[in-house]
């Protein structure tokens, strides 16, 4: 259908954008056709980059008229496959759209184009020293409108929450063109539905986000990382209960299983202990004699639960370091084969030991290459499976395997996906994990805000 | 219609329910013909009384086939006529669902039936040595299933945000009967839209929430609260700014005019100070030495901008007892006159001092009695007419009033309603704060959820 219309359409872009915003030669087209989730690629009808809300009306509005299905996308850094196009689409790029627009230290609140970078944002916040404290592992080139599209996470999860915790308010195209504003810059609003929080996470399939009105805090006087070694994997998920139990909420809680450590060690040389079977790395924030008291009590629950080392990070500097040395933890991974497929399970906190075991028991199972790393504090675990697509045989034991896992986080009432979303790569398992009812209500909302069903159609589910 | 079919519908009620819990008797149903909204009643046209999500559901069916619209409600404590019934509706009343079902240590959740009474979830939470937040003014009375229908806020909003901030997941009965859960224990989870939160807030006019999963916090170690007294209104709001602006964030930063302290001092005999202009009251928690900090850093700027007096509380009793007293406001006001309509607008913290001086002047300009209490950090303020409504002419100005605090709202980029919900008595304001494309999706969104419009009719919007 869309193959045929597509000469009048594309015409009436070119006019409208100007030829340089309207790419359909296929070399220009396909780094658009992926994003940062293996094996799924689709090279798009065209893609198209829109400056404004009018011009993201104008797209959807045409693309309405020709029928043509439309998918957002920002930098493409994606790990569901949420901004991979169907054959036939347009591709909608907002990444052109990236200004900060006002930091408003008054009302502790920032106002930017959905196509800025999350870096950005959180530079410009700590510019008028405050703080946005959502930190995607992708930060460096995410997009703002990227995260609210999928409510990405981050390492500070544990004590600041998501992506949605900070969205105050949004400007918002419609599958039918209008453009609504949604949100205030008013700590408080119940004024009718909470719309705003409808379209954070629902991957660009009810409407075009195109303006983002930001929460922020005041920047913590003070940090400490600590870095916890241990020689068994449950003494590490055992001391994570514990800081829990003792009523301590540290900002960040990450954990790198052997593999990992090594990997991250290989690319990154920051010290990392490579006999450990399991590292905890960890940070709290905020009033410095808090930050000293809860660093000391951290560190003694961590010997306490079997610990064989624990580092307190002498500066900043070395803070730094070993956060970025974690964050780097899926670059170094997918450096040891052609094919690395992260998982994004969560699992309610006290099921972490469980689940952990599970996964290993899954790997030699089905005789798999799989390191885990993750957010512990959140429960939310990355397993990543490290292959060859073009492997028939072992892919085929990937996909058994990936099934298990999921198997295990719904036995553990966890979540098939914490942080990651559900695009292509979830869509199989969403209908077992909110069972029928809820399913239902999911698609009823979704033919009631997009009844043509143009917007990114064919993700969270069919 | 509803009163022809009625006999046959009370019959199947009774049967399922038993006798006890289907009220028809007008001495019996009358205290559920309205909530804590001045001048709204209407009397239903039967009360009934549900103790499982199972028989909401056999409610709501058996209304759907009759055509009986369905008024949710708790304790009746709302301030918007949000639970005041339709003439020919029922009453559908939760308050016998009012078990807390399971407190989570391990996992910092709490699980409570609809009807639980908001104090009885905080207990339950402190018991487990930990917090519950959200503490609205009622509640003492209040049911957490009220508070999410209303997303209720309370006195600590500034640091710990308003009800909607703890609601994990939920168990809602839609129109048509179906039970449906939304949300799950893990701290992350986005897979599928997030319709937990299009439930919150929303009035009772989407569906029926029967169960609620609560998100809790370690408590904090220790608190202080202060008392600082302004011989002139500006000099407060000033204190306000420059306290956000010195990058402290409160958990309480209460206002109280003149009149609100003379009436509360009068009630409560806490020693406030009867002549002074305003007080603020607050409130910082966490760490022992953060909270010293910050209470000393505090005291300076209330002199700084020009408090007569800063008082610190000498032990937690009298922290209580300055906190109780300002919870006491809108009782001890409501004993000055008849009627006592409580305003809740709320504006940008930036335009304050704008708005409280505004008004006083439209207090002058309609020549009634306004007293002014709120949540400042928040701004969010309560101006409270004291007036009569056997009084029509003075009910006429107090309508003018009302539309013209409106006004001021909106032109300062407020919202009509802060925490108290649309209801009946910010409907006719609604339409212009969204503007006419996001007014009409909420609309469309309550086509799609309740397309027979037997859910709470004629709330938020006709």
């Amino acid at each position: 259908m869309s193959e045929l219309v597509s000469p009048a359409l594309i015409q009436t872009l070119t006019e409208r954008l100007g030829a340089h915003r309207v790419l359909t030669a296929p070399e220009d087209i396909v780094p658009y056709g992926f994003d940062g989730t293996a094996t799924l690629k689709q090279r798009p009808l065209a893609v198209v980059f829109a400056r404004s809300a009018d011009e993201v009306s104008f797209v959807l509005k045409l693309a309405r008229e020709h029928r043509v299905p439309v998918v957002t996308r920002g930098s493409g850094t994606g790990l569901s496959g949420g901004s991979v196009p169907l054959a036939g689409a347009i591709v909608l790029c907002l990444a052109k759209m990236d200004r900060i627009l006002e930091v408003d230290a008054a009302n502790l609140t920032l106002l930017a184009e959905a196509g800025a970078i999350t870096q950005k944002v959180f530079d410009a916040a700590d510019s008028a020293g405050l703080f946005y404290p959502p930190d995607p592992g992708s930060m460096k080139i995410s997009t703002i409108g990227g995260n609210v599209a999928e409510n990405s996470g981050g390492l500070r999860g544990l004590k600041y929450g998501v992506t949605r915790d900070y969205v105050m308010g949004m400007e918002v195209v419609l599958a039918d063109g209008s453009i609504c504003w949604l949100g205030s810059k008013c700590v408080k609003d119940v004024a009718g539905y909470n719309l705003r929080d409808l379209f954070i996470g629902s991957e660009g399939t009810l409407g075009v986000v195109t303006r983002v009105l930001l929460k922020l805090l005041p920047k913590p006087a003070a940090r400490q990382t600590l870095l916890a070694t241990f020689s068994a994997m449950d003494a590490a998920a055992g001391t994570v209960s514990a800081i829990i139990a003792a009523k301590i909420i540290p900002c960040t809680l990450e954990f790198l299983d052997k593999k990992t450590i090594q990997c991250v060690e290989d690319f990154a040389k920051v010290g990392l202990p490579r006999d450990a079977e399991a590292i905890l790395l960890i940070e709290t924030d905020g009033h410095a004699a808090a930050v000293a008291d809860e660093a000391a009590k951290i560190a003694e629950l961590c010997r306490a639960h079997g610990a064989t080392n624990v580092k307190l990070a002498a500066d900043a500097a070395e803070s730094t370091k070993l956060a970025t040395a974690r964050r780097s933890a899926f670059s170094a991974l997918a450096r040891l084969r052609p094919t690395t497929i992260l998982e994004d399970v969560t699992v309610p906190r006290s099921e972490l030991a469980g689940m952990i075991r599970a996964v290993e028991a899954i790997a030699q199972k089905h005789n798999l290459n799989i390191a885990t790393f993750g957010h512990f504090g959140d429960g939310n675990l990355h397993p990543t499976i490290l292959t060859d697509e073009r492997d028939t045989e072992e892919m085929h034991r990937v996909e058994l395997a990936f099934a298990d896992i999921v198997e295990e986080t719904l036995k553990r009432n966890g979540t098939i996906t914490g942080e990651h979303g559900v695009g292509l790569a979830k869509k199989p398992f969403l209908k077992r994990q909110l069972g029928d009812n809820s399913f239902e209500l999911l698609r009823l909302v979704k033919r009631a805000l997009d009844p043509d069903a143009l917007l990114n159609p064919g993700k969270i589910f069919d």
